[in-house]
């Protein structure tokens, strides 16, 4: 039997080439070997997008479309939408009373997220939770294997101590522990250098931009400022151009070679930007072609069935816990007589 | 039109006279009158109950016998169990971003029952959170009455708070302010005469109670120490036996010249523990004759039916609100096709 893995989402804006680098690629890979659910997390997105929900909603099917585009097959991966899984919630009311508030504000990852987010005074409740949130997303598919960054590593962490404390506390082992996958890549820069390829930075590639609009990207791209003539000898470290062939282009000694010479003198920022345009742009085409051939009712449609085959399993394992804790009165009855 | 009145309780254990002076005559009273949902909330009283679930599952046949044996009528008033209403949780999900951490820490009911509870440095996320849970219930059945003690007045004003900014962030008003109704009840003495009658404190007064633990319970009552001999003056006032021919004995006017009699001395302890017994036991006779009358399979027939009935008018609101922050993906067809 294929190992569950479970990756997602937050559906705030287009995917780019550091989703493309940081997940979307290792997905594609995972999808043939792993039963794959892939969640479209809006219910955690509103934890800080609460105040700018249509941001949200108009992000997933563009986040779907993105996921079809770069090569992820419904058939072999479950793409679902968070709200449509009710069980979801229900598991986090259950998980709450196992997590102290004090566990919570000692999480690394939540302390630094809400000092950057400028919440102030007022963290939403809802914010401070979402690791319990996740940990409900990752048990209630009994995800063997989560995909993560280091910094999701607490994440992982807090949904095991989970587990355990209800298995032990409710005599079960209905709930699993899953295994935290560090992502291989390392975290793509964005175009302007100065940090990681982010939307709300206005410094990606998005896997939607036009030929245009990815050609004029690669020309503000930030090289070694002090690189100012073709014989100057130019820095490799921090240079972007760079980091995106490291990423995209697949040979790898060539890249190589060319970063030699750029570091003795003697190759120019053009020569290495329209290498670099002709690789993204082989890369992007075919994914820009699939994505403009996708319309909003199929997607709707991948959609409504991967998240129902995501709440018949996550049905499941509700109706367990449930039933550890004894709370199923009526069976399943209410349900199957709606 | 009747309005809408929300009341419940925390099925941790049988219901007592406090319960009847308290809460359930005036419910009795209501039902004619409002139309009246009373929850069972069990996923509440989880919130600190989770090491003990099975005192909160057990005690809700119980509650519910309690229910009709004073005189609550399934036709008058729904009765359901919060827990089998999953958009209870998904409401509280979505009402999470919208009340700060700080703003939950404040509540001083809350951080009354905190000290009390003893929970130390680990404070249940899920116990701090109950009043947003609160605020779910209140405003899925869009209560527009909710009676409660004093010390819920923070509850009302949080849920309206939520309610309010709800409307205000995504432009509706789908949402209901509520009016907490103050009963006019003081709370029940314990038989001890130290603290309110509770089931914890065991110095309660069962609905369950046989006759004779009731004429027992009566013998033990706190009166006044100092009241030695019959002919001694008395003191009226902390005597429990009057505290409760206050709150049970039709006839206001002979308790009124009892205390008179007492307090001037001439009166026993023995003929007041007389006359409170026979008040009790033409009482609590037909409620305890009415609650064996009653068998498991018909209370959960009954709360079958008030759940289904409850669910689908919290089905109706989850749905506005939804729609309101705009995540209605599927339209209703996801929960229709299931």
């Amino acid at each position: 039997m294929r190992k569950v893995a479970l990756t997602g989402d937050r559906p705030t804006g287009n995917l780019h080439l550091g989703h493309l680098a940081g997940s979307l690629r290792s997905r594609v890979e995972m999808q043939s070997s792993f039963d794959q659910y892939i969640m479209l997390a809006d219910v955690q997105a509103l934890t800080d997008y609460f105040e700018n929900s249509r941001k949200v909603v108009d992000s997933i099917l563009e986040v779907i479309a993105d996921y079809l585009a770069v090569g992820l097959d419904p058939e072999l991966s479950t793409i679902f939408i968070q709200s449509q899984i009710p069980e979801l919630s229900e598991l986090t009311m259950y998980y709450m009373n196992l997590v102290s508030l004090s566990r919570l504000e000692r999480n690394p990852t939540v302390k630094a997220e809400i000092a950057q987010k400028k919440f102030g005074e007022s963290v939403p409740a809802g914010f401070l939770c979402y690791p319990i949130s996740q940990a409900s997303d990752i048990t209630a598919f009994k995800a063997e294997i989560v995909p993560v960054g280091e910094d999701q590593l607490p994440m992982i962490e807090l949904s095991n101590e989970i587990v355990r404390r209800f298995n032990r506390i409710y005599h079960t082992n209905c709930l699993k522990e899953s295994t935290a996958h560090l992502s291989k890549t390392t975290r793509l820069v964005g175009i302007d250098g100065k940090a990681k390829a982010s939307k709300s930075l206005n410094n990606a590639i998005f896997l939607s931009d036009s030929a245009e609009l990815v050609a004029q990207k690669v020309q503000t791209m930030y090289t070694d400022p002090g690189h100012i003539k073709i014989s100057d000898p130019g820095n490799v470290e921090g240079n972007v151009v760079f980091a995106y062939l490291d990423a995209f282009h697949d040979n790898e000694e060539e890249i190589s070679s060319l970063k030699k010479k750029y570091s003795q003198g003697g190759l120019g920022d053009t020569v290495l930007k329209s290498l670099l345009n002709d690789t993204l742009q082989k890369l992007l085409q075919p994914i820009r072609e699939k994505r403009e051939s996708l319309n909003k009712k199929d997607l709707l449609e991948i959609c409504y069935v991967g998240t129902n085959k995501a709440k018949s399993v996550a049905q499941k394992t509700l109706y367990e816990v449930k039933s550890a804790i004894g709370i199923n009165f009526f069976d399943k009855s209410l349900n199957r007589r709606n």
